[in-house]
């Protein structure tokens, strides 16, 4: 550690706490949704804000990567010859803010209550993501160096899949050709104790649409004589699970690798109030028996229906038999297992309990990515591991994510680089939920670790990252 | 019958035939649908718009009867002393026309396609409401007077459940008194066979929503470890029916009258084919064993989950565990059957089936209306019988109605009357769906036998109606 060195730096970072808050408000002012096209012109004036920021502050080569889809943001400072390149990757785009009426202040107005700042993308991930930029021009700004070779990848399609990530990398392999990846996305899992994230579950995702006629039907004329497209998609959805939670689909955890002795005790030292993370969100503690509650979520494969609809859903009474139902599904996979494998045997088992008289259609399906899985002795680990303890004192615990970080997988098979995720959101900042909010106090912390992060990782040969 | 009497009247409505296509088109053009708020300032529209031609072709007292929700429209003729008075009911306001999409022709504008008129409300039930209004408009052009005393009502809820009707007809009860209702509503069971309607079936209506936690949940981060509200609700409405077709709630047939051997007769001898009746609309015969299809639709209750709904429905993918999902539910009763009692057992149902750590709340229950049954030797039944073999040259046979005509009840129980059904639409014309449409031949031969109906009933004394 080179302490001396990055005073400068975490003293200019720490002059910049009230610039470093304004700037993260103007980027969550603007509604980067990526899965509603109709915000489509949002997510180019997300780009512009993005590149305007880093040619400002000292990177060069700014540039949009297209590869089909929403372009991802790209810049780079690479005076550190003989140092290890690191690719910092976030994403500007966020989820979609509904259901409107459920927030409490507007989810593009960023609105800070106390510690707290909230708005739709401001945990996941532009908080973090802006902690991650302001160190790389903190550095510049005051050393006019970095201890590292710098590329930033802003991507456009996190919350939507990453739908064309892979496409975008193989186009662009050379400029993104780095020794490793440290992600502002993936965050922290406690805010009592120091954690680094070794894994993170995959996913993949199926919208499927079931038909019993050529069109609804008057309840009355029809009602008692013929199939009912909701009865028959909920029969259908009801087959997925077992009355005590565990998923009823054959095969689904064939190719899951049991958790390790390692990975249950981790898990048993994380502090996890088990009690106060399901009183939190008002939940029901529900799920496979044989594993705890923080095992269910991080070491086991799970299967959610994230939408169900069909018939009449507006106001009053409709009186219909509706002729098709929808439902939308995602799966969490676990190491070893295939999310493409997974998915298809979800299919299979709807298709196996779909009753003769309706008929199953794949509206979309999507492999998504598998889990992904850092070894304790990596160098971003052991990194890691001495900066956040030379911040807390005390040595972090592993642990693996429930959520998903696609891109630690396509980076793996596109680039072969490991990924460090090393986001400062916090576990109940309800993102993908209503007043989703990110902690000020997040940004000084995130900060002063990024800076001795950079820090850490010039001491080591590009190799070793390899290795 | 007095054939001479009314030629001028029937010739009168010959010539009229265009004029009044003309003056049905304008109806259908006033998007007058009930349920939705928001289309509030048409139904009053359609309110001026009936008043003003009750008014022009001589009708008295017209005006508006207010009962709390949707005002009636009003007007009378009774200017035959000693003669049956009648009080013809339609209704002016319409289902939603959602979905949109589907529709061929905007819904609101009608379009005709060869002898098809297509427009939301065509056939439910302005087009036979228009039939009866203009008989006895030609009527009192032609002879300057009617063959019995005319109170024409039509109503502005019946298609979300005439909720306020009740109330309505007690506020009014002295203007509204007659001596038998003949509705515009409740149309024609076949276009092969002349038929009487004599009965339809009850309704009853119950929403409900399900929750599991205070807020939507990231599935990665709670995905495997908590209820889920579509999961939940899709298990719960799995049980209400077996898989053979059968309600499974326990007691909803109890207080169901068997179908008696005339009933299963009259059933028999209807002229029913089968295979169209499902492929016409692309369905599969579905229901419970020991009673055939028609007479699931007809002779026997039955349960429909009409609108299903929670967590995500938009565009592309959103990785939420919903908190909440909802679902609304109608029932079809029978002869014997109390309504309330047979929605109160779905909800307790539910309620007994609903898993701990999910909580059921009901957001909205309407007792409904019970089935309705004309005695085949009231004279409405024999006016209409005597009409129809004029017609038709055959005898007509005596059907019942799967949908429901709740008034037919309510009539009964505030002002103790019956109601003949004598609408002239026809089973196939998609009422309640996409691209409704109503027969143009339909208003000769309706306006032919409503005419000769009146007169017909003008040939009884007031008493034979209550006997």
């Amino acid at each position: 550690m080179s302490d001396t060195l990055i005073q400068p730096v975490l003293a200019h970072l720490d002059a910049r706490q009230p610039l470093i808050a304004h700037w993260l408000k103007a980027f969550l002012r603007i509604p980067s949704v990526s899965a509603d096209p109709a915000f489509a012109p949002h997510m180019a004036r997300a780009r512009d804000f993005l590149c305007e920021r880093l040619r400002r502050d000292g990177l060069h080569n700014v540039q949009l990567l297209e590869g089909g889809g929403e372009p991802a943001v790209y810049g780079e400072w690479l005076g550190a010859p003989g140092k290890p390149t690191l690719l910092i990757y976030g994403h500007y785009d966020v989820q979609p803010a509904d259901p409107l009426e459920l927030w409490r202040t507007p989810p593009f107005e960023p609105t800070q209550v106390g510690d707290r700042l909230y708005a739709r993308g401001a945990s996941d991930v532009k908080g973090s993501t802006t902690v991650a930029l302001e160190v790389v021009f903190a550095f510049l700004a005051t050393l006019r160096s970095c201890p590292v070779n710098i590329k930033v990848f802003i991507e456009g399609e996190e919350e939507t899949g990453s739908p064309t990530l892979r496409a975008l990398i193989q186009r662009h392999g050379a400029l993104l050709a780095a020794d490793a990846v440290l992600s502002a996305d993936g965050g922290r899992a406690s805010a009592q104790v120091p954690t680094i994230n070794t894994g993170a579950r995959g996913n993949a995702a199926l919208e499927v649409r079931l038909r019993t006629a050529a069109k609804d039907l008057h309840s009355g004329r029809y009602g008692g004589g013929v199939r009912n497209a909701l009865h028959d998609m909920a029969a259908l959805l009801a087959t997925l699970h077992a009355a005590d939670g565990r998923v009823a689909v054959a095969g689904f955890d064939d190719d899951a690798a049991p958790p390790t002795p390692r990975q249950r005790q981790d898990t048993a030292a994380f502090p996890y109030d088990e009690a106060a993370f399901f009183d939190d969100v008002g939940a029901t503690s529900h799920g496979e028996p044989g594993y705890s509650p923080r095992e269910r979520i991080t070491l086991r494969p799970a299967l959610d229906v994230n939408g169900m609809w069909g018939g009449y859903t507006g106001a009053g009474t409709k009186t219909i038999i509706a002729c098709e139902a929808s439902a939308k599904l995602t799966v969490r996979v676990v190491q070893g297992q295939d999310p493409a494998r997974v998915i298809r045997a979800v299919l299979a088992h709807l298709r196996a309990h779909c009753p003769p008289g309706a008929a199953l259609e794949v509206v979309a399906m999507h492999d998504g990515s598998p889990a992904s899985t850092l070894a304790p002795d990596h160098p971003l680990v052991r990194a890691a591991q001495a900066v956040l303890r030379t911040e807390d004192g005390r040595d972090p615990i592993h642990v693996r994510l429930g959520a998903s970080v696609p891109i630690t997988s396509v980076f793996k098979e596109t680039l072969g680089i490991d990924t460090l995720m090393f986001g400062f959101n916090l576990p109940d900042e309800d993102v993908h939920a209503p007043n989703e909010f990110f902690r000020i106090g997040s940004i000084r912390e995130g900060v002063q670790a990024w800076t001795r992060l950079l820090d850490a990782l010039g001491q080591y040969q590009p190799a070793a990252f390899r290795a």
